[in-house]
């Protein structure tokens, strides 16, 4: 998560550790990590978080907030995810994918060939994936909430003007009252409507909190999404809560999940957090030749560089060894060539 | 482009600025306005660039690399995108669908379908789509080369350590010797293997540099592109030149491109960027109803976050203002009720 503001305040710590920036790593990645434990559920915060220095944090808030707004820097990945042409085409590209798959899934089944849950059974793993059997169960897709059918533009342009840490609060209070301040997800509308006249029922699987099942369901009809019912077509995360596949389980029961929609790799199956892999070990795991086959085809991602799961690593572990390049202008110079010497009778050695 | 250790930088002057950030957005905004135009071909910047305060920048360079690699702090975008599984996902999911529509459209043609091309006609507009003839030209696909088929991990790890302004000449640097600190992106040789397969001609359409037309050549070859021909397989950048609507004219006198590939919008026509439209109006225009249905189906799109023409935008450009939010702990405190005054008869009012 590219939490600008707090970075620009620690500098003035940083500055003062030679050579290096680690004074910064640990907020950004604390404020991420706290973000993503939130995310997956995890309402408890278990670890304390690193807190920046004393009076470091430049708090703009909402105080003469046309002067403020002016200098707000705004996060890369908020401009990618929020401003730009290319994530909205990332986003239709998806959802278009989705758009296809329910139709030809939906098709299948009303001429009476079998169609396939695209959620792994319980004991699956990644290298033998299994799936739960459909029978006749009604056709559903399965959504997130985050940043996969709304963006959360209120939240983020506040987070964006105010820097600082993520916080739980006041999440849980954006979720309360922000129900307005959304936006759906470039396609995602389309997609809805294209799976109810495909008679495939739109299901919600979030970790938004349950008890703001009221307000949740009250933002999606806001946002175009319809009518959802907390248990059936809205399932949200107890507290401390980890991870969504009790719930796409408890989903399976009733329906034939034949598309999972989400923008972090737990949308799809716990099994991507289960044993916190290395950051290079969880790549290869979603691309890894048994399951790298449902990306399009059943699973669908849509971008998001602002926060969560993928936010991880360190330089060596997101940069392999192996790619590490010199630029031949930082080379070392060529040594100064010794000088000659002169024999006593004149000749060159 | 998130440029995590100039802001750092910056900060010692930030916090001299009362109440605001400003200091560090011309950076920020200058690297990646810089890093931009050399990707659009346009190798000479015409507008001075700001630079930090003297001396405030943080150089880890390649000294004591080890030490200095455990501190650097890797911009999120490249977390996302050369770390995470997501974003693994994302262009897994992005390739397949190339792959289906490729394998579609070679179907087509060979049973004497008309098949279309997905370059724009000279004139056309995106409001009036018109895409250029095919005939019998032999089928190709057109895929733009930094971050849509190579992951440019050795300039960008290098990046993260040495912070600072995104440096053109850097840059033409790696281009010469960069050669195997590459990766392809995930999902690109299976689909550079299906098309040719399928009889379909595997183009690169880049806005790299001509003079580095060999080197850039090994550096496909040995990250498993195979061959290339300049001119023919291969297209580069003159120096000054903006746009690549013209090289892929000259590619569609030859081939009938059937789909394109890139991580930015001008990877597709130069329309997007013809105008400098605000960044909604941007947004808008690749959302359109004329263009939208592309997204997916002829043209296909990488995530990058990192870098480029989407990473724009101020404030109040990426956030609506009906999206605005206040956080209810930051509204106004009651007002203190008034005292209550007892008249002299002692009854309350």
């Amino acid at each position: 998560m590219n939490r600008a503001a707090p970075l620009l305040a620690l500098a003035a710590g940083a500055t003062l550790l030679q050579g290096c920036v680690v004074a910064a790593v640990p907020v950004a990645a604390g404020a991420a990590i706290a973000r993503e434990r939130f995310m997956q559920g995890d309402h408890d915060a278990d670890k304390p978080l690193p807190k920046p220095p004393a009076g470091a944090l430049t708090y703009l808030g909402p105080v003469d907030g046309k002067a403020a707004t002016g200098m707000v820097m705004v996060p890369p990945g908020m401009q990618y995810l929020y401003g730009s042409g290319e994530a909205a085409a990332a986003s239709l590209q998806a959802y278009r994918a989705l758009d296809t798959y329910l139709m030809a899934r939906a098709s299948d089944r009303s001429i009476g060939h079998q169609v396939k849950s695209v959620v792994l059974a319980p004991g699956a793993t990644l290298d033998a994936p299994k799936f739960a059997d459909c029978g006749e169960k009604p056709l559903a897709v399965v959504f997130d909430i985050d940043e996969t059918a709304v963006l959360n533009l209120g939240f983020e342009a506040d987070q964006a003007k105010r820097g600082g840490e993520y916080d739980q609060q006041r999440w849980l209070r954006w979720e309360q009252t922000g129900g307005g301040k959304v936006a759906p997800v470039p396609g995602v509308l389309d997609a809805v409507e294209i799976a109810r006249q495909a008679g495939v029922k739109v299901v919600f699987n979030s970790n938004r909190a349950v008890e703001n099942a009221a307000a949740t369901a009250a933002m999606l009809k806001q946002a175009g999404f319809g009518e959802v019912a907390y248990g059936d077509t809205l399932w949200l995360a107890n507290a401390g809560e980890h991870g969504k596949d009790r719930r796409r389980w408890a989903i399976s029961q009733q329906y034939c999940v034949i598309a999972q929609v989400g923008d972090q790799l737990g949308d799809f199956t716990d099994l991507f957090n289960a044993t916190t892999p290395d950051v290079a070990g969880r790549r290869a795991m979603a691309s890894g030749k048994n399951v790298e086959w449902l990306w399009g085809l059943g699973w669908f991602l849509l971008p998001n560089p602002i926060y969560g799961s993928a936010l991880k690593g360190s330089f060596n572990e997101v940069f392999p060894n192996d790619k590490q390049w010199t630029d031949p202008a930082d080379a070392a110079p060529s040594p100064v060539p010794a000088p000659v010497s002169t024999t006593t009778n004149g000749s060159v050695n």
